[in-house]
Order: C-alpha cells, then structure tokens, then sequence
C-alpha cells in the first residue's frame, strides 16, 4: 500500500490527495530498490576484494585527504553519516589491522582524533584502482555526464531536504 | 583517496586513466551520501511514527497488494533485497506482534508463505500516510515530474548493471 495503481482506486478519505501516483510510484520504487542495492553492490566487491566495508573505505580515503593524514572521530562521524558510538567499533577494527590509530586531539583533549597509518596508506592505495573501476563501471561510466551531473544534483537537493530542521 | 582533486594530480601509473575527475567525483559522493541517509531517513520516520523499519514497511505493504495477501518468503525476499535469513528474522517479529503469519504454501510444502492478517492491514492503513507524506516531503513533491521520472529511470541503469551477470 505504498499506493495505488490508478488515482480512482485512492481511498475516498481525507489523505487521497497524498497518495501517489502510479508513474510517481514506480519512479519512488527505482530509487528505493537503488539506495537498497545500490550500498550493497559496492560493500559485496569491497569485501570481496579488500575485506572492507564501503564505510571503512570511505574512513580510510578521508583520512588520506586530510591534511597530516588526521581527523577528528565527530568529524569523520559525521562526514560518513555514521553514528559516534558505530564509527568508534569501526575505527577500532581498522586499528586492530595496523590501518590506522587513535589519539587525543593535542589542541583540545575532549576530542579523539583518527590518523592514517602507511600501512592503511598501503591499503587504501591497493584498493582504490579496483574500487574506483566498479564505480565507473556501475555508474560513472553508465551515465552520460549530463546524466551523472543532475544525478549529483537531484541528490543534493534530497538531502537538502533530510537535513532540513524544519521537519 | 577516492580520486584526486585535478587530473595532473592522478598518479602516474596505469590506473591514471580509472581516477575520477573532480566533477565525477563530486556526482558520485553526492550519490553515496543519498544512498546512505536516504534509506536512514525513511527508517527514522517509519521507526518514530510507527515502530516500524522501512523493510518491514515494505514487506507489509508487498503483501497488501498481492492476491489474498500472501506470497511466498523467497518472492518476498527478492523484491524487498533482503537474505532469505534476514527476512526469516523480519517476518518472525512481525508475526509476533500479529501483523502476518506463516504457513507452508498448499500447492508446494517445501516453500513457505507469509500472509498478512487483518491487524497488518490495519497498521499498514494507519502508518502509509505518514509515510507517503514524507516520500513527497524527500523526494517526489521536491523534484519537478520529469527529473523524477529520469531519476527512476537512471536508477534502473544502475540497477541493471548490478543485476548483471557479466561481472
């Protein structure tokens, strides 16, 4: 019941006028069988090929853009959408593979900092070519760039909307 | 190390052609962070509003709209993009607060049937307009009927190549 097939079938009440419409339905079903499959698609050749998750990949490559390879965990928390408390398991198991180490932040000790280690360095580095090349594969490269630009675009302005506090 | 800012910067190896170029890479990262708050999003309304996940949502949704309710548990965990063990678990806690039941299907007992009771129903009834609202509220009411209809449509491509066997 996440509509109806056709506007005379809505029911006679008071929310007929939200219900979808069957065009509008089957383009909301695309874009949730895609946030469904589409997360799961790059973890499955991540995992496959570099035992790591497409959260722990995206840690490791923030890390290594950062300036002194270092971020502060709240940042990285919120950068990767993750929560505190999961990204801390998280970092953790990166720390137990020798990727990475935490520290307190010298400037401010309240906080606790991430730094890339070189043989996450190493890591990240053997990884990348082959996940970069499914990206490409899976998306990238299967739109135009027109088609990718607005993509990008219809994206934000989504997630202009999540994170909207008037909601 | 998802890519680097300018091409010059591309590592001179024979991966240099993979790298993203900075307004590829800018597309793809808006994409990941849809897939990774969109379906957060979804669940933090459906879990506040109705205790329920968008998965269990979708699975009694699925249910309302198939002939006399019911489908097999395999079906179901195709379309919902779920492990037949994950939707296993899914299902039992649904059952446990009477929305559906199970039963071996009557024309082949090696499948199981999932089939959605009166009380389901109600609850679906009861919680498809919040959510529909906030769906318009996100996505469809938020982009113009064209951009959604190619959203839907790049989604599909997308799809498609996940879905693909030749990788």
């Amino acid at each position: 019941m996440t509509s109806q097939d056709e506007a005379p079938q809505a029911p006679a009440d008071e929310h007929a006028d939200l219900w979808l419409t069957s065009a509008e339905l089957a383009s909301w079903m695309s874009v949730v069988r895609l946030i469904t499959r589409l997360p799961w698609a790059i973890d499955a050749q991540l995992q496959r090929d570099a035992g790591l998750s497409m959260v722990e990949y995206m840690t490791l490559a923030m890390l290594s853009e950062s300036p002194e390879r270092t971020l502060r965990m709240s940042v990285l928390a919120e950068h990767t959408s993750t929560s505190l408390s999961r990204l801390s398991h998280l970092v953790k198991r990166l720390e137990s593979r020798g990727y990475v180490r935490r520290e307190p932040d010298p400037s401010d000790g309240r906080f606790t900092n991430a730094i890339l280690l070189p043989a996450g360095m190493s890591k990240l580095e053997a990884v990348a070519p082959g996940h970069v090349a499914h990206v490409r594969h899976l998306v990238v490269d299967n739109l135009s760039g027109e088609r990718l630009r607005r993509l990008g675009q219809d994206a934000e302005r989504i997630l202009r909307r999540i994170d909207s506090p008037a909601r």
